[in-house]
């Protein structure tokens, strides 16, 4: 067998992934959705997130603004923190931060029985300023987001993504997320998601802020 | 409508949802492999992965052997190098390096014309010792290791994963690999792929490699 690789420079890699995209859809996305769904399908070469990403009216041009504005984005994962493109959420002022990994993070959650993520949703809302929540791995961190806005405890967040994948929990927590009422969410639905796929609609934002050529 | 959360430990739910990863398969996987396979889909949530990946004969039991022996796994991405669990790797004296981000391979890479996985790659070929390349992003990389492999100017790796995700050149650069004669190899054949999936790999041999009671 013969193996052709395409001649496509590397700066114009991106470009041609989009305009596949863009064909092999084969129908019209909402404009103000499109460059979040596509680049999830870019980062996942799963067609299916075109009809999973559920979307709160305004999600992407608030997601929008609170990059512009210089955010907090907080992730349940190191792997969604390293996928976020930091030279970007730099240039606003914004920052990423993770409490998942820190050590007393750990024992605290061992002591009381819940999960790391359940734990650093907890340090995050006590940070008392709006966020980016980023969710790509704990259902748990979901269902502290709701806990924590029903008691009060957790200011408006700017925007949660709700994107954890997995099987035990993660369907549920998800709907809770799609039952709040005058917060901007963006979800996938079902199973699928990941730490990539929130570093992925982190990045669309940003990109959407920066007025980045990219989509 | 109510939803109803299951009540599930936090340790308990990767055993819960490896259960329900095999229930939904319904069928039996190479036992060899199936550890592999099922970590993957317990990170995408992507049953697809049970016919993409692709594994040269003995490929797990040598990935398992050079995490033993402490390897060094090469990365293309931050996301990846992020997941891999270098609790278990430093165990056994093992580390993961990532030279995408070095600023004077992003500068090489553009003075050549040539991506920065590319020059990171030979960077790594470099080290002049054995290595499990973990490619989740770019198929210049994969396409870099072959090139290095016909020039001799790469040791044999103790094991190429290559998994990365997307629309150009992808399918084409994991059938380079699959091409490769005496090399062990662990592929995801088609267009999906990614970081996750490369780090899930990972991690499923040192979970292997240390006897964990996870599969």
């Amino acid at each position: 067998m013969s193996i052709e690789l395409q001649r496509v420079a590397p700066a114009e890699i991106e470009a041609r992934s989009m305009e596949i995209i863009t064909e092999e859809l084969g129908r019209e996305l909402d404009p103000e959705l499109a460059p979040v769904i596509k680049r999830v399908i870019h980062t996942s070469a799963d067609f299916d997130y075109a009809d999973n990403l559920v979307f709160s009216p305004g999600a992407v041009k608030r997601g929008v603004e609170a990059m512009k504005n210089g955010c907090t984005i907080v992730t349940d994962t190191q792997m969604a923190l390293a996928g976020i493109n930091k030279r970007v959420l730099g240039k606003f002022g914004g920052e990423v931060m993770n409490f998942v990994a820190d050590p007393d993070v750990a024992e605290e959650a061992k002591r009381r029985g819940v999960t790391r993520a359940t734990v650093s949703m907890e340090r995050a809302a006590a940070l008392g300023r709006p966020l980016v929540f980023a969710v790509g791995n704990s259902p748990t961190a979901l269902v502290a987001i709701r806990d924590l806005l029903e008691a009060g405890t957790l200011e408006q967040p700017a925007l949660i993504i709700g994107v954890p994948v997995g099987f035990v929990n993660v369907v549920e927590s998800k709907e809770l997320i799609l039952e709040l009422e005058n917060i901007p969410y963006i979800v996938a639905r079902g199973r699928k998601g990941g730490s990539n796929v929130a570093a992925a609609i982190c990045n669309a934002l940003l990109y959407l802020a920066s007025g980045d050529a990219r989509e």
